[in-house]
């Protein structure tokens, strides 16, 4: 049991030391606070595992794209043009990124040792949407036309982003991540073939090199949306288990997924939120759901920041009542 | 064959008529202008149906509620308290929906006899999402949260409009729309419970009122991003056909719905925007997936604003040459 964006806004003690770290990237490229940022949520809630404080958007930042986090907006990039593409180079950008592996270390010697931890990188795909729009947008529909407007360039931009999340993972998994998970949010928004090409293809090819190099590194995948094409991504992409958000059926999961892959979810994050008998229910619903197969509790998509941490209290332990 | 948004922005015809015509608004409750902007894509590219020309929110507009629509912004509501919800009154709004039966009446009387008249309604849970939030929102997350904590009054506020749908529906079938169409836009976000609750068991009341009192009309709907709950959406709610947007695999749609209804889509609406041979490989493969069954082709979603008119020309071209 873990939860995603565990670590964040809710919490009193995140917002305490966000308070004095500066900006957000800041706080993500300073090990020390991002460790400990990282080990919060396990401290007050013990959960079974910690994921490494961090962001998707590091890797355009490592590839020389001009990232800002404005406070209350999101991410502000700068737009990336066709012919821009080709001066992202990923070669060295291990080494831009070794303050998230240096929180990974640190996380992982503070850690107790039957705790997980877990890295994690954005998919090609969803990072390339926030690329080119330069922003968070409604139905990515400006990295929609730039596929189909520039095909050969976007192929170029995906390659370089699988090269550069291998690289971005790998460093983690050194660094001591056990776990690494693939957040693909804006899966979903593809059409059928797209999907295939961009969402599938270059999550193979990141699964692919990360078991020649590490073959004991297990990989969850997180294709938000992806509905009717859940057990297509499973089957091919060669992931260890899959996350799904909170609109998939959990008969699904259970007889469709479950026999290929272990199942993460999916516990809707406006329930976590608003609390109460609702919540009761649809913990034990998913328990009994998917409590049977190879699972691992968690929500359908990250934890929002108005959740009250007396809700997450209840969760944990009515989770943990039900595992005995 | 026709298209979701076929009248709008994209013809220059419309931008003319929109410019004399006053507010977004006002252009709904004109019935000549209506009817006459209705008209202009079968005028145009002799399409096989016209579909009136209005929007989903002239019912929260009919029940009471603040609505505008801004310039460039999209719609602006009065955002809708809990306590408000016994204060919309569906009795009675059929007179103020009279100027949009109206235009559905002149819309009829100019068109060919073979072509077919078609009218519409939001679903109430994607009404109902505009009418909390006040405008178009992300994740539908005030209307989701809305549900979890005033669960008795959003039934309520459920009930009266499909108690409203039906009256809007029935007055344009009456008027003469032989076939409706229930958009449910923002289906797909609803947890699977949720799902059930608010976009199931609505359209399924709805389509049953529908049925007694006219029989023959014919329903489709579009439950948005409903993905793996296709399926069941379409045998619990006992529709005539299902439109599909551009994320459903059309060997899906083949295989699982068309068996039970015609199926109407799929085409990505940005493919229809940008055009080329991209265009007319997706056009191809759409009608060799679904050309064997009972279908019409459409979009996966509206005409976006920004769509040559040179590329529907070719697209229905292309639709005609393979229907011979």
């Amino acid at each position: 049991m873990w939860l995603m964006r565990q670590a964040g806004r809710y919490l009193p003690e995140y917002r305490a030391l966000r308070a004095k770290a500066g900006s957000f990237l800041d706080l993500c490229f300073d090990p020390q606070r991002a460790s400990e940022v990282t080990l919060q949520p396990v401290v007050r809630f013990d959960l079974d595992a910690a994921i490494i404080f961090s962001d998707i958007l590091l890797v355009p930042h490592a590839l020389g794209q001009r990232v800002d986090f404005v406070e209350g907006e999101g991410p502000r990039l700068e737009p990336l043009a066709a012919t821009a593409v080709r001066g992202l180079d990923p070669e060295g950008i291990t080494r831009r990124l070794q303050p998230v592996f240096d929180a990974v270390g640190l996380a992982r010697s503070r850690l107790a040792p039957d705790k997980t931890l877990i890295g994690f990188c954005g998919a090609p795909w969803t990072v390339a949407t926030y690329m080119i729009a330069g922003r968070g947008t409604v139905d990515q529909a400006a990295a929609r036309r730039f596929v189909l407007l520039n095909e050969s360039a976007f192929a170029d931009l995906i390659e370089r982003l699988v090269e550069a999340s291998v690289g971005f993972l790998l460093g983690q998994i050194r660094a001591g991540a056990r776990v690494v998970q693939i957040f693909d949010t804006w899966a979903g928004v593809l059409g059928e073939e797209a999907f295939e090409q961009w969402c599938v293809a270059p999550t193979k090819a990141i699964v692919e090199r990360l078991r020649a190099a590490v073959p004991e590194a297990r990989i969850i995948g997180f294709p938000k949306g992806a509905g009717l094409r859940l057990e297509r991504y499973v089957a091919a992409t060669g992931v260890d288990g899959v996350s799904i958000d909170w609109t998939v059926p959990l008969r699904f999961a259970r007889d469709r997924l479950q026999p290929q892959v272990a199942v993460q979810g999916n516990l809707d994050p406006l329930i976590l939120a608003t609390g109460g008998g609702a919540l009761d229910a649809a913990i034990d619903r998913i328990l009994a759901g998917l409590g049977g197969g190879r699972f691992v509790f968690n929500l359908g998509h990250g934890v929002v920041p108005d959740t009250p941490v007396g809700n997450v209290e209840r969760l944990v332990a009515r989770v943990r009542r039900w595992r005995g």
